[in-house]
């Protein structure tokens, strides 16, 4: 099977032959990233536009180093002094970059549904640009739960990471499940995998739909489920082999979702002492950046046995290098 | 006749041949932006330095990526983070990027003159850098006008666009002509190339000296005249070829120069009904970007039988290669 | 001798061998910049990030540039959009660019002492990532004291510029010692070379401990001492080899430090006419922006006679391709 997609806007609907497709690439780039000349001349000549209507260091680094790594030429968009203060439409800014060149749109906005927006126009102007979605307001973030599945599986099979190597592990989701569009990718990747999946949120942290699945894992009515929620942390990390911590956005407080963050750090925040009910190996991820001693205690966050998050900064670049060159109809990879 | 000019500051002064070396050097770069890797080695090693002293995200896009894929190096200035606002002067700022190695340098100030002061004092100094005005005050933006030239050249004869192309073609500059540098820039160019330019705008957005020109264009006084005026649309769109909007800032409400952007738009606003009385394959442009439904009505801006807007995009990026390119004294275009 | 150092954080400890490789080297690389093709493979896939917590438009291009030149890749970080608005921390803003693969770190921060804490953490990681002081507090700055010891020992033997050429040379730095970093990097490489350093400069914007320095430089209890301190300019002029001014912040005033800037620029304003009283051949520095007519006059400034500014600009590329270099562990210089 091969790569047909040309735009990554959601997990939603991502096989699993897709699945493995972006997780074997990825680890060949992360080849390339350990030789001293991690560069590849694959995307010479085109443009990458990184499109982030809501802006972003970290994710824009490491989309803009990944391009720069398979020599895409680079175009940022800074939404502060951009056409868009002057009344042009996100439409007409995306085809303005398309009519200058652009091969690939990155696209960050903080409203759901923009990347799928641009993406429909390209295809209705049967042009051959690829969108991917950098994270569209609270909706998904399709690159972070990727490059998340690829720190995962990578450090279960190094040689051959791929999807069903989730198969019956369980993975604890913690944190601000409502707002999160990295948990909204996360929940397709895994449960797509096989894996399952425990949401751990207070409930004013939960999407309302979710107040239905809000039943033990030992209710006899789960059988056949793979995703659980839980209103407090313990029964999510029983037995956990992998622990996924979300960003908490200081903001909830004013909003009055959460007393305080010394009492969601005792309730939700993940350390070592709470990480003794998971399986001997667990592992933490965090999709960065940390408030420290919140979602998760600072030990915690810089102990090489537990802490993946270093991993996935670094599987980031090697995931959207995967990503980037997929989209662009690459054949090979590496150097190559 | 080869090209001897180091700056492009205006078009005051282009002659005939000046505009036809640009016209072809840009016509061949199209053809490079044609193939899969758009990209050609002409000024590797050399520094392009964008110096927008008035922010953009648009044009300074446009010429990154030209100077790109003529492999040079580019430098951006940020005008919010600079020296500028440590009390240093313009002429220092761009002498500190002349002393970095600075080759070219792409200036946009808010103050008309600024380009041609910094040209004035890379002379003085008896520097080989070349300065290109990407926008003074309301006085010049002449790649933008080069750009409209190229595009409807390209469209007339897209093998040898030429000036002698637009000699007795009826073209209409509609809006804000006033305030307008691509107007201005626009205005040299149409009327060296044997067209016949009609301005349509409402008084308070005429120059005062305009006032002069305002005659009928078949007042008999009027039989070597290229340029004519008019106070209401209708008489420049007749039997047009082209029509140039300009876009209007908003700010211009508050001046009270205008009644309301809907009165405007019933006023001097281009819709598919009006250009009925155009030539039947009448074009329509627009420097970007675009207040949908006041310059121009949304549906045409999208109807790709009139809309050029797209094109000039495009356009942009190739007639801004060709100017660094010859700026640059290069000698050979295209790969090459 | 050949280079060991990882970090360039401070010139407190600099060796005289370790000045002179920096000399020679960026020696070699101005040769370099002097070719029309002003870059050379060196750094080629290797990442440079320029962690500007503090923003600066003059020093980040001058690395930026240095860097391309290299052919490295680089990483731009934006502190107004960045993580560090979200809560992180700044090792851990340091330790993601470290993830995604950065080879080297170039930190500016307005706090003294964060680029050595972010090579502390990089050593005790066991990683091999350079970090270079860009600028930290009121602390150091060593680049800029290089490129200026660089930009002096050129001039006195541009074929083989040594530390050793500035000894029993006249040095006089003036101004903002107290809140200068660029003057605290300064005294260290002029005093280890053997120069005579004066400083003159208001008591106010002297450090208090200077206080057991103030003695007339003919005090008999002077006569092994090679850094003077003076309250007056004269003193500091009388015969000096190089004049070395000092930016002076405009919000010195509103600290009440000064009384005005006019008054400033009567009694350390320097002057073509004070300027008599140096050596013949004084050459005058300022590292930039400068204030015309307050620590410099400004017919001063503009004449190639007397002032070195434009090539101390034209040095910092040159001395910092040359500490990168260095630091990336290169071999060879060049093209080459």
């Amino acid at each position: 099977m091969s790569w047909t997609r040309h735009h990554v806007l959601s997990l939603a609907d991502f096989s699993t032959a897709e699945y493995d497709i972006v997780l074997q690439t990825a680890s060949s780039f992360q080849e390339v990233l350990s030789r001293r000349t991690k560069k590849v001349p694959t995307l010479q000549g085109q443009v990458v536009a990184n499109l982030f209507f809501e802006s972003s260091t970290r994710t824009r680094s490491s989309f803009e180093l990944a391009a720069k790594r398979l020599s895409a030429d680079t175009l940022n968009f800074a939404p502060g002094t951009s056409s868009l203060t002057k009344g042009e439409t996100i439409l007409d800014t995306a085809k303005t970059y398309l009519a200058m060149g652009t091969d690939m749109m990155v696209i960050r906005h903080k409203e759901a549904g923009v990347p799928q927006a641009i993406a429909a126009e390209m295809d209705r102007l049967g042009v051959k640009v690829g969108v991917l979605n950098a994270g569209d307001g609270q909706h998904e973030h399709p690159s972070q739960a990727l490059l998340d599945l690829f720190t995962i599986c990578s450090l279960l099979d190094s040689e051959n990471p791929r999807l069903s190597l989730l198969e019956g592990k369980k993975i604890a989701i913690v944190g601000d499940i409502l707002h999160s569009r990295v948990a909204r990718s996360n929940i397709w990747s895994l449960t797509a995998s096989g894996a399952e999946v425990h949401l751990a949120a207070p409930p004013t942290l939960l999407p309302k739909w979710f107040a239905d699945y809000v039943k033990e894992p030992n209710d006899s009515s789960n059988v056949d489920r793979k995703l659980f929620i839980h209103w407090t942390l313990d029964p999510a990390l029983q037995n956990a082999d992998f622990v996924m911590t979300l960003r908490l956005q200081r903001e909830r407080m004013t909003n009055h979702l959460l007393p305080s963050l010394r009492e969601y750090h005792q309730q939700f925040g993940v350390t070592r002492d709470r990480l003794q009910q998971c399986r001997a190996n667990v592992k933490v991820l965090h999709p960065g950046p940390v408030n420290r001693g919140v979602e998760i205690s600072s030990d915690l966050m810089d102990d090489p046995q537990f802490s993946l998050i270093s991993q996935q900064v670094t599987s980031g670049v090697a995931v959207r290098m995967a990503l980037l060159y997929l989209m662009g109809g690459g054949k090979e990879v590496g150097g190559k």
